[in-house]
């Protein structure tokens, strides 16, 4: 079993705790390791990952169509390793559109306390990504050799951030100045990524992808963590086997919050999600950026 | 009372319903009246607002930050003229950033179906609005009195648009080529908007603006109603009295489904707000649009 697969991995059976906690547990059992983790906390792309991994069970045995097409989140709370419950909610079961929600709750010592809530569209992807009328153009990338591996440009942060041995990451050079200090002050951050371990995206490691890049305030100098307040994704078509390509962009940086906007392609290059979030983020000083 | 604060006003008293419907009913209670229609439904974003009012009260009450700065809905049914239920949830009263969720229901006759649920962030907009370090280029649009007045663009659907009355709405000639069977097949529709009874925008209306204007497909002549699957909006400033200026965008449109992107500035070229949706189109035959 690959990694993501591993980490995302729900289970009817409760772990053994006490059984006065037990009782109180009712949903899906997962368990959050200390590998998918960015500073002291599980990654968000992955906490949604396994919520709708949640959602997609219930909604198959609901007997409605169980790939999200768009999906909401919030984070009352940062994931952390350990025990993961999570409650899924069928709202609407219909024939080609179902709507649901869930909750990721762990247990911090007085009892389950919500990390996420997400509010899901599912369907068959595959009869929602033909015909392709028009999409967003591919960027220019140059090939993965000959762009920039995460981990070495974060630098002195990559200790802190275990996910990028997960990954394959690679920055396009153009974009990956904030590494040596030198941010191009776009707000653009484009690269290539895939599993490390060889793991091939499809749909449910693509909202995983959406939230897996370092925060796009890194290309305007602004080297603080971004905390996700609010996060939105579409998936549009099911990815081919390969590299998925990325670009990150934000517009709107005003009063301490910014949206990221994430494209991903895939080999074939055609766009497979995007999403925007709003995120937090401590500006360096200096005024306009 | 203006007509937009009468349509998403809430109350703690319940309509007068039989006895034992009642007791099913705990929440805020509203009343849409058919004024604010898009054929037989009442527009998505009066709904979002509605619900947004219901969280907002509910936050308020539990001493947290009350306005949102960002929510993303979905909507398992389309809301009908008649009575609302409005039941917020607060999950978590933060001291700067509030977390929650509301849903709206109506009686369809057999009891309360959900026909909206959101989930939000909230926030003391004042405090999350500066410094300004970046925004979205002001689009350049005709002054008011030079663009062209929706209903008039919408010619014989306009009667089926109740909604167009409550709304002052200018579209840009430029993207207004629909209504005489001429769109640009840009993807892109611009214009000016405020209520037609002169009441102000605000945060509280900022959610029904993002949601306000003709489908973005107008302009790629698919002139089909757009359903709403999922709907997404941050809320960055609060809007200066005037006009406001929107522009709407389409850059993916595939398998029956595009993404509508929308940005609002206030009168002091500010951008108040912006949006994505992922919604429904069929598409007219000629294949790559």
């Amino acid at each position: 079993m690959t990694s993501f697969d591993h980490e995302t991995g729900l289970s009817r059976v409760a772990p053994p705790t006490a059984e006065g906690e037990r009782a109180a547990y009712e949903g899906l059992f997962g368990l959050f390791g200390d590998g998918w983790l960015v500073g002291p906390a599980v990654n968000g792309g992955l906490v949604m990952a396994t919520g709708l991994a949640g959602l997609g069970a219930a909604m198959d045995e609901a007997g409605g169509p169980a790939e999200a097409i768009a999906f909401s989140a919030v984070f009352p709370g940062a994931s952390t390793p350990g025990p993961v419950l999570v409650r899924p909610e069928v709202m609407r079961v219909g024939r080609r559109i179902s709507t649901g929600a869930v909750s990721l709750l762990q247990d911090d010592g007085d009892g389950p306390v919500e990390r996420m809530r997400m509010i899901a569209t599912l369907a068959d992807l595959g009869e929602h990504s033909e015909p392709l009328h028009r999409q967003s153009d591919v960027p220019d990338l140059p090939p993965p050799d000959q762009c920039i591996v995460a981990s070495r440009a974060a630098g002195e942060f990559a200790a802190a951030i275990a996910i990028l041995d997960r990954l394959d990451l690679r920055l396009d050079p153009a974009t990956a100045g904030f590494g040596v200090g030198q941010p191009s002050g776009v707000g653009e951050l484009r690269g290539w990524i895939r599993f490390a371990d060889g793991r091939e995206p499809d749909v449910a490691s693509l909202p995983f992808f959406l939230d897996s890049f370092p925060p796009v305030t890194f290309d305007l100098g602004a080297y603080a963590w971004a905390p996700t307040l609010e996060f939105s994704g579409h998936l549009r078509a099911r990815p081919a086997p390969g590299w998925l390509r990325v670009r990150l962009t934000t517009t709107n940086v005003a009063g301490g919050l910014f949206e990221e906007d994430c494209v991903i392609w895939d080999s074939t290059d055609r766009v497979v999600a995007q999403s925007r979030q709003l995120a937090g983020v401590r500006m360096p000083s200096g005024g306009q950026g």
